[in-house]
């Protein structure tokens, strides 16, 4: 299988590694908006082409993995590029899904491509986990938690106030609110009760550390409805101990069984990522593989993780995944 | 849809409390290889019959779940009713699924019915993430964990001892492995490792405990590898503690990302169930949507929980999954 990635940041080098792991892909092309010559990528024998000569390759590319944010790259470039190449994005603005899945369902249709959005964990391993969890115990409650884990918006949001040079956020589950959901006591959890954001800051000389903290725990939307914790360190330090982009989280369905409903049962799923962007990665080009397949069976169009049975994410065969994942 | 069941024990009456939970099941017959009018059955207004009538119902069910054992029951009854319905099972001797498979896959075809095999949280769930685990992380290792939980076959052990007028056994997962299996060391853990039995055993009068104890711990391939605890109680207290049907466990597959394969990354699944056979039937139930859907799109065969796709087990339409799920 040729996979071919758009966009060479995280989530593209991500890409580029999942690869290398599973013996039945190969990179074909990494496209960009910048100038080619000055995206080096790591893997040797591989172009870099402009993401204006991208029609050329199409019958070169089983898969064309569309690496860009969704505020406001994939929005444009998913059904774009649905017309001349089988797509997989990882589009996450959960409220626009609906929206973004008819676009890229009329072009794929229209062009006989196969494509896939919002790929990766959440949403994808967190919303199939959902789905499963939500079919089996059709009377109970849903809980998702996220973190321990970097949030990309939140650590923005901090290197906006004014005297700070740099920061990081963690967001990071509670510990009492994990236990009592396992509990199977079906709590009734606040924004307050269920995370923490603890936030490593880099304040620039002389700046009012007061005032920067203040700031930040009052910020609405990102941090006024949390509980916040704030620590100055320096930029050494926050290199050192900070640069990574680890995260993860927690699903969860309680729910109830028996004639009387006299039983509970309790459905968890986590994930404890070292990277971030690598895991996501891994996660599309699992599906890379299935839309592939997909695509050689005639079905076309655009589909999500619910859409996909399993056995079209694995190199093996029915006849193996039987004898020995069953 | 209409659901038949086919023998009512603990798993058939699962199914039966599963099927009033989902508004779009009902329950249309309950087959017994007993006299019928000596099984009393939880729903009003169904019949029991004698499986002697069942084909007699042929065009009146739309899935019959099969509720024997996978010893001597399942073997011979899944291919043989897959001739007249669209069958389920819970086969779970996982060395002998493929044979079963083949065989089920065979009477299904020539009678153009729609089977499932192996259906449950293990094989079923737990299978479910075996291989979307190892499909996004190749480069890893997998780890099943079972309990806490009653064991029927290792309580029925204990209750052939000589001396034993009753008993049960709790399977129970050591959290020293689960620990190290979390955070992320791949360790190897040996059967003792990972399991401890525990034994709440009733004594007949004037039995002696000290042999029945030996007796236990040694048995070959039952207790013989664990680290095993017994205790002695009253049939009172075995009754008043010990009388329902916990279970569960926890699949975890642990890998690595990266260029250098530098980031570690725990995936990991867990059910704790106040009743086994009751979650066990909400499966399913879930999966007996999936096969009428399948059935009426002309899918025949056997079929196992890796080659549906997730969206047919809910009642939910696509649409509202992307908009509420992913």
């Amino acid at each position: 299988m040729k996979i071919g990635i758009l966009g060479y940041g995280n989530l593209g080098r991500g890409i580029e590694c999942a690869i290398r792991q599973n013996e039945d892909m190969e990179l074909a092309a990494v496209f960009t908006r910048r100038n080619p010559e000055q995206v080096n990528i790591l893997t040797e024998g591989v172009q870099v082409y402009s993401v204006n000569d991208i029609k050329e390759m199409q019958g070169k590319i089983d898969v064309l993995i569309l690496c860009g944010g969704s505020a406001t790259d994939l929005p444009e470039q998913t059904p774009e590029y649905a017309k001349y190449f089988n797509v997989i994005d990882s589009f996450d603005t959960h409220a626009k899904i609906p929206e973004h899945f008819e676009k890229v369902d009329m072009a794929a249709r229209e062009s006989g491509h196969t494509a896939l959005i919002s790929c990766g964990w959440d949403p994808g391993m967190f919303s199939l986990n959902r789905l499963y969890a939500n079919a089996v115990l059709p009377d109970g409650n849903d809980y998702t938690f996220w973190g321990k884990g970097v949030s990309q918006g939140h650590s923005d949001a901090i290197r906006r106030v004014e005297g700070v040079k740099d920061g990081k956020q963690y967001t990071i589950p509670i510990e009492d609110a994990l236990e009592a959901v396992r509990s199977g006591s079906n709590p009734e959890l606040t924004t307050r009760q269920k995370h923490l954001r603890e936030c490593f800051v880099v304040a620039e000389e002389g700046a009012d550390l007061k005032k920067i903290e203040e700031t930040i725990k009052n910020m609405p939307n990102y941090f006024a409805d949390y509980e916040t914790v704030v620590h100055f360190i320096s930029q050494e330090e926050l290199e050192a101990e900070h640069s990574g982009i680890p995260h993860g989280g927690f699903v969860f369905r309680t729910g109830v069984t028996g004639w009387n409903k006299e039983h509970n049962n309790v459905i968890e799923y986590s994930l404890k990522l070292d990277s971030n962007p690598e895991f996501t990665s891994s996660v599309i080009i699992a599906y890379a593989r299935a839309i592939n397949r997909l695509h050689k069976e005639g079905q076309n169009g655009c589909k999500t993780v619910f859409d996909i049975a399993p056995a079209y994410l694995s190199p093996k065969s029915g006849e193996e995944l039987r004898k020995h994942l069953l």
